[in-house]
C-alpha cells in the first residue's frame, strides 16, 4: 500500500487526538513516526502506533503529560516523564535545555518514566538545526548479549550525535547492537535466514534462523568495542536517570508495563568559543570526494542516505504493509 | 628486558626533569606512560618518550606550560594548551572542570595546542574515582579511511568513558579504528601478516601486508557504525576546540610540527540527582556471571583485563624491548 506522507500523518493525528492527546502532542508524536517512515526506518515508524494506542487505553501512556522538570543543578535537568509520550517529554526537555546550554555552554537532561522516544536522530537533528551540538542516548529492554557472552543482558542502547555545519545538521544515529531486533523480526516474517554473527538462539548457540534469534540475543556491533560502548551507555543512562537496567526494562515493546528505561540528552553550544569551526561542511565534502572502495560508488557521510530516501518518499509516497494500513485506518476511525 | 615499574618511572622522571619539566609535570607525564606499560599498552607507553624529548628539545613541547584557561561560559572551559605536555594540560583542565561540574551538574573543556595526552582511560578513571562521570575525546593524524572509502581521512578518534560505581571506576577506552596503527607497526616489525579487513594499501586495495598497510589506511571499527561515530567525534572535537581536521593534523607522531589536534573532556556529577544509581556494580557482576560463549571463559567487563594485567606487571615487572631500554637509559643520562 503506497500512501502519501500527509495522509499517513493525518491518520495518526486523528488517532492520537481521539485518545485525548493535546493538538501539539499529537502532532509531534505523529511527526516522529512519519519521519521514520520517510527515512525507510519502519521499525521506528507507524507500526509503533497500535501498541502506543493500547498503552494509552491502559493508562500506561498519558498523552497529556510532558514531564515534571527539576533543575538539580544549573546545567542538570532531572525529569520524571510522568508516563508522557516519549517525543513530547524529550522535546520539552530539549527546549528547556537549549536555554541552559546557551547560558552555561553545556547542559544535560536525564529522563525516566517516559514512553518510547522513537528515532533518536529526530531530536539531534532539531537541536543541530538550532545551532547546538546534541548527544542523545536511550536504553531499552535486554536484547543484546555481552561480547564473550550469550545472554541478552544489554539494551540496544542507541546514540545519536547532531552537529551544526554551514550546510545544515550533521547527524549520526546508531544502535550499539549489530542489527535491530526489528530487522530480525522482518527476516522471520519473510522467512529469510539471517547472516552469521548477528545473533544467538535461546541456548546461546550462533544461529542463522531468524525465529530462533527472536528468542535469543543480538550481538553487539563491532565486537568488544561495541559491547564496551553499549555497556558504558547502559551505566551512564541508569546512573543519571535513575532508570532500570536492561534485564528489568519493560514498556517499550509491550503494552502491559510502565516504561522504565531512561533517556539522556546533552546539548552543547559550539558558539560559546570563538567559532572558528567554519570548515565542517568543507571537510564533509572532502570525505565525499575521497577515493571510494567501489568505483562509481562515492563515499557517503552519515545522513546522506536518509536524506535521499526522505526526498524520494515525499515524492513517491510511503510503502506500508496492507495489514498495518488497515489497522491504522481502523484506529483513526475508532 | 624486564624492568620494575618504579625503575621505569625513575628513568623517565630523570629524563623529563633534565629537560626542564617542573617536578609535578614530570611526575604526571611519567605516570601516564608507565600506566600504559603496566596495562600492556606499549603503543601509549615508554616508546613515546624519545619523540617527546625531541619535541621538547625543538621547542614543540613546553614542559613548563599547563594551558591558558578561559571560561567561555560557566560550564565551558576553552583552553589553549600552550604546547604543554598533554597529561599536564588535560589534568589542569580536569581539575578546573571538576569544580564546575559539581556546581552546574555538567561542564566541558575543549583543548587545542596541547601535546599527545596518551591513554585516555587514565583521565576517565581518575575522574570516576572522584565520583564524576567522564567522557574524554581526542583526535589524531589521518590514519582511518571512511566506510566505503580507501583514503586515510579520519583520526583514530578514541573515546574513554569513566563511570563511578560502588566497586570503583568503570572505564571503557576505545579507538574508533579497527586496530591501532601501533599494532600494524608491530606486525610489520615482527614480519607477521595482518588479518583481512584491518587495512588497505596506498592504492586503496585490501591488504594483509603490514608494511603496505603502514602506507595506506586502517578500517573504521564496526563498519558504517564505527565510521559514523569516529566522524562525529572528529567534527565535535574540531567544532569545540577549534583544532585541525585529521588530514591537516600534525605533531603527535612526528617531532617536526606543533600538535594541532584537539581534546575534549566532559564531566558530569551523577550525585546532582537523587543518587538512586546504587546498583551499578551489581549489574556489572551479573554480566560477569552471565552465560559465557566459551565454557570456562567468563564474560568480562571492560577494564577487567587491564586491571589484571596491571597487577601482574606490578609483581613481575614490565617487558621492554632492549633497544628501547637502551634509548631510555641514554636519555636519562644525557
Amino acid at each position: 500500500m503506497l500512501i502519501e506522507a500527509e495522509d499517513l500523518r493525518g491518520m495518526m493525528l486523528m488517532t492520537l487526538r481521539k485518545r485525548g492527546a493535546p493538538e501539539a502532542h499529537a502532532a509531534l508524536q505523529a511527526e516522529v513516526l512519519m519521519e521514520a517512515e520517510l527515512r525507510a526506518l519502519p521499525s521506528h515508524g507507524a507500526q509503533r502506533l497500535p501498541r502506543l494506542v493500547s498503552r494509552i487505553d491502559r493508562g500506561l501512556a498519558d498523552p497529556a503529560a510532558s514531564g515534571a522538570h527539576v533543575w538539580a543543578r544549573g546545567g542538570f535537568l532531572a525529569i520524571d516523564g510522568q508516563r508522557g509520550l516519549g517525543p513530547v517529554v524529550i522535546e520539552a526537555a530539549t527546549a528547556a535545555l537549549g536555554e541552559a546550554a546557551r547560558r552555561h555552554g553545556i547542559a544535560l537532561a536525564a529522563i525516566r518514566n517516559a514512553n518510547h522516544i522513537g528515532m533518536l536522530s529526530f531530536y539531534a537533528e532539531r537541536a543541530a538545526g538550532q545551532g547546538l551540538i546534541a548527544i542523545v542516548l536511550s536504553t531499552s529492554e535486554a536484547l543484546v548479549h555481552p561480547f564473550g557472552g550469550t545472554e541478552a543482558m544489554l539494551g540496544t542502547n542507541p546514540v545519536a550525535i547532531g552537529i551544526p555545519t554551514e550546510a545544515g545538521p550533521f547527524v549520526v544515529d546508531l544502535a550499539t547492537s549489530a542489527v535491530s531486533m526489528g530487522k530480525i523480526h522482518h527476516h522471520a516474517l519473510t522467512v529469510q535466514a539471517i547472516p552469521d554473527g548477528w545473533a544467538v538462539d535461546a541456548e546461546g548457540n550462533p544461529t542463522t534462523d531468524a525465529e530462533a534469534a527472536k528468542a535469543g540475543a543480538i550481538a553487539p556491533f563491532g565486537g568488544a568495542k561495541g559491547y564496551g560502548l553499549g555497556l558504558a551507555f547502559e551505566l551512564l543512562v541508569a546512573a543519571l536517570a535513575g532508570s532500570a537496567f536492561a534485564p528489568e526494562v519493560r514498556g517499550t515493546l509491550d503494552d502491559l508495563h510502565p516504561a522504565n528505561k531512561g533517556d539522556v540528552v546533552i546539548l552543547i553550544d559550539p558558539g560559546a568559543r570563538d567559532g572558528e569551526a567554519g570548515a565542517l561542511a568543507g571537510y564533509l565534502e572532502r570525505l565525499r570526494q575521497s577515493r571510494p572502495a567501489e568505483p562509481g560508488q562515492p563515499v557517503r557521510v552519515p545522513g546522506d542516505g536518509a536524506r535521499a530516501r526522505r526526498q524520494a518518499a515525499l515524492q513517491r509516497g510511503i510503502e506500508l504493509p496492507d495489514a498495518l494500513y488497515d489497522t491504522l485506518l481502523r484506529l483513526a476511525a475508532a
